[in-house]
């Protein structure tokens, strides 16, 4: 299997995350290209250069254009600010790069479309870094929806909240500053859009309350000097599914005490699934009918039996990890270039993600459904 | 303490249940008016008979109208469909009785504006029974949020799912014949409106989805022949609370899997809780602050310091049941006749909670945000 | 269905959940004689008349004996603190009553056995309060058991910790006072050994740390003065089954932050089950075999396919409380009487139990394994 | 920092954990010596060259003794079947080596003694694979301890049980032959054992009842002919603490239904914890006194206040898994090495409780207390 030359533009959380992936990846997943370690960069040159060091990659840069324009690089990861996400694609698929990108894939639906057309123009493989779906306990979900073990689906409910600016006095950052889009609908809303899509399809239509909660916040830790907030901290959606079933969905970033609710409830006919990400390694299914007396929802604990947990560990019961649902992520993303196949999900889904992010703005200003086209 | 004449009318689920909590109120609440059991009615003659020696009252009537207007009683509990609810408490309100009514109030909001109307304009005490709230730790989660120990409330995520009806071969039946009312948004839905109420107070406007899943059942078990359902098996609701947060609400008698999914989740910028009806002794508190290496949602389980727990039980951890809710609930009922003082929730509470019913209908129908008066 | 008069000697917890349990048990169970609730004792005359009143008995007396000969009385209850079972026992069974004794039985095996010997001499039904095992999952659980669900046995884990003790600055009290028998191991400890026994049958042999941790406590709240504690805090025991198969057994009352820590777990070469009575209307349950890929434990949800629960609520999910577990109890002493019966568990039950206990005691003392006759 | 050159023998489930660990090591902690992945060795040299390619180790080999005295090789990882363990630690401590070992040590205690000897004597750096306490949170639970945050320990419950060995049907294998030293008390019961050591400190007597249950296993799957099984599956044991605290510890690895039950519960006279790695990153910590009214057993969650989790994920609610902890251990390894410090645990600990184990088996084949020297 040919060599694969990885670059990564960026070293902060993401940045770390991707480099801890892709030196696990060929570890983990025998069958995909080997990839080799390339460059990191930064615009802080020492942060790269150190990264580079601790990481494994063999140079470093400030940079980011001389990593998209390397000869020895076939696949870049941008972990960036998603303001700067769209030149740096665009610049990585002109040079011929495959591209993974962080989500959101852009502040603006209109910079999105144009990220896809230039990759599917292109024929670069392309991938957004909605991590979670890449549980194998969420494959299982899904192939037991699809296979009919919850019959005909007709409920949803998900959520992703976490508390990270629960604090009113929590300061203003970059985060929350509309240049990059919107808020928590992009930052965590996105994640569960995109998980609702992976289990259950596209999603038809939709009304929203999109909500500024925290109006100001200090500019500074401390300080007296407020700055008003123009970003969602609480979006509530109701939504329709293509496939005719209905749901809500709730992004939160104020939701005080929560450090990871991402997570479902799926109901059938014959039965239903439920799921958090605070506990991922387990699954929560029930199956109507059978003997009542010992009958009810079966906790469905990771193991080798749910592809790929067995390439991490042989035995039941030793759990993945965070670090992990990345290694599979960017090995299904290596594998799917080697094979000159898409990978999932590419910068198309993020950008059918995104349309349902601004068709529920658009539903929570106008307070009306919004149709997905 | 004077005596109270106690009659109930119907024999069924909560008939059984009120003449639980008619016998066990005085046992818990030393303060309260003795309830004399006095007299059960059901239009059969033979269950009414059976019941009162079952639940050891002196008295059986198949005539309601008897019961309604004996002079020995002096308090009305009325357990039978809601179709029936409007005529027999107008005339035990005519008969100048005290009167506890199951929830839903009533078919429709005008029958319960009637009932409130004629409960206040003779002076009777009245209560609806919404049971759940009647929780120690219910009172103790409204405690916590009226002392601000959430800080300023930020959210509101409210379920009551259960799967009664998910079966689409599970027959047509009088439960949903729409001359009783809506579906589970009546059924259910009173139940998380309310306790919605309890805690936050009231709602301002929303904003729902309320549909028919099931779209046929067949008239018996078994049967080829169909009838079209009518009324709603799931309501999604987005609320906002007139003390200015939003929320969702939820209702869902097709939710697979689950008996009793009755709970919210409770944001506020400085604090949150969690409860679910399925552990109704428990209630999670999270607390932001403090030292975070070992902070995190408390488990508080329910015990005497949590009136009036003690007076089931005087040791913590041995938990309450649903007929001790229900034991509250009639030892306030009766409290609230002995000091000639109003009973929570009332028909009028009932009636506030319909009105949210019935705007979330308009909502779905209208597709647009509904605002109640 | 025969009436049977009620005394119940004693007013305090135990008292008082006889109480609601002989004022609940006709209307779970109509096929039970009927309870005539015809009087109270209690040394105190005023807490006597006070408890006739409130908990609806006919008649109040300061005099047990009265009681115990009252010619209207056939069955008595006895709440009063174990040093004083044996006589009340004896002098109710010579008076020809049925008697329910709350456990342990008394502080000394030798009074037990005298107990059992009048109680069978005289062919009075008795009934021990081992409260839990009344619980309808755990006839559920030994139900599975029985009908080889969990294949051969091949383990037991069982423990009983709460934390009512573990403050060494609360005072010495008569629980401690060695008059009284035992430490934990008879006050908790006997709970779970019934259990065991109730689930799995015969303990064959034991091996235990009986251990006081607390040496002194003060005499009273906040005093200098300390008294040497006597008794047991913590009771560790390996345990053979007659059946064959091993086990652990832990009371403990000094279990800091535990309530109602009562559970077990037991596994069999074809399944498990796993039960907490901080959870009681749960019960755990993985049956080995089957797809793997959606394989677990079980949450078993009590409902009204696990008798008795249906007479208390027709519907699942509404669960049952510590009161409930009660009137079972209660029910099923009046139904063995009505039948001529003997209940379970009987007071030839509770001397088994204590013969483990005191098994356990002499194994601590001596340092090796105790075999039970 | 100065490099290190890695060497790992056999590729099976450890040696794959190790690759992976050794991997993420610098990635995860910029402070430890540059491991330099130099060789990997397999008595079947394809498996062993098909491994150093996949985990990126330089070279392969089918002598593990070419491995042990490789001049480029400074740390040797042991992970073959332990009654290779002593031959290959001896050579690679002679060739001037460090040596990781995967636990068990050795089969027998003399065997352990003497690699302790050999590797303190050569002033190797040494530990040993109980991989479980580099939990970020067991660091944090010991540090509760030792804070006095849970006040006096007054008792310790500890358990590792899964249950692999739990169908009679599953054959005989070289994990039970007892060539390899005693059965699961020495394969997972070395883990709770370890782990116990490690939060609460030394054992100084036990008292055991150590049993084979499936008496005799077919000598394949679905084989007429069985073999006696010698070795032990269940092991449960009184422990008595240096400290002067009792507990319970039990080894299982029949205990059908349980992946992963390895936990503990340690209480306190002013607080108590529960841990089960079924959820690695919770541990439950609850503190006596306060408002009782919301009080009761906090979940902690794993976060970067949880050091080392932060070198994993700077944010909270991501979760560690096996494969993080493996690299903890790594890292802290080869962090030792390059200070010239003692890691943990070392041989030597891994010796002391292998006496703990070997205490117990005596102890239960006298029927007596064992003390421990």
């Amino acid at each position: 299997m040919k060599e694969l030359g990885i670059g990564i533009i960026g070293t902060g959380f993401m940045g770390k995350a991707h480099a801890f992936a892709y030196r696990a990846a060929l570890a983990a997943f025998p069958d995909i290209p080997v990839p080799r370690l390339e460059m990191i960069a930064d615009v802080n040159e020492a942060l790269a250069a150190r990264a580079a060091h601790q990481y494994g990659f063999a140079r470093a840069t400030s940079d980011w254009r001389a990593l998209v324009n390397d000869p020895r690089i076939d696949v870049v990861s941008i972990t960036t600010p998603n303001t700067l996400h769209k030149e740096m694609a665009l610049a990585a698929i002109a040079a011929g790069k495959h591209v993974h990108c962080e989500k959101p894939l852009s502040p603006t639906l209109a910079d999105s479309a144009a990220m896809v057309a230039a990759a599917e123009k292109a024929g670069a493989v392309t991938q957004v870094g909605f991590n979670y779906i890449k549980n194998p306990l969420l494959k299982q979900a899904r192939d037991m929806i699809a296979a009919g073990e919850l019959g005909e689906i007709t409920g949803f409910r998900g959520i992703h909240a976490e508390d990270y600016m629960h604090d009113p006095e929590s300061p203003y950052t970059w985060r929350i500053d509309p240049v990059g889009g919107p808020g928590v609908i992009a930052d965590l809303g996105s994640h569960i859009i995109g998980m609702a899509r992976f289990l259950l399809g596209s999603i038809a239509q939709v009304s929203a309350d999109v909500r500024t909660v925290v109006k100001s916040r200090p500019v500074a830790r401390g300080a007296a000097e407020r700055k008003e907030v123009l970003v969602d901290d609480v979006a509530r959606i109701l939504v329709d599914f293509g496939r005719g079933c209905g749901g809500t969905i709730e992004a939160n970033w104020i939701a005080t005490g929560r450090k990871m609710q991402l997570g479902f409830e799926i109901s059938g006919d014959k039965g239903s699934l439920v799921f958090t990400q605070e506990r991922l390694n387990e699954l929560l299914f029930y199956r109507a009918g059978g003997d009542s007396r010992n009958n009810g929802y079966v906790k469905i604990e990771a193991g080798p039996q749910h592809p790929p947990y067995g390439e991490f560990c042989i035995a039941g019961g030793h759990q993945l990890g965070f670090n992990d649902l990345k290694t599979i992520e960017m090995g299904e993303f290596l594998r799917a270039i080697g094979r000159g196949e898409k990978a999932t999900p590419d910068f198309r889904e993020a950008y059918e993600i995104q349309k349902v992010v601004e068709a529920a703005i658009a539903s929570s200003q106008r307070r009306e459904w919004v149709k997905l086209a």
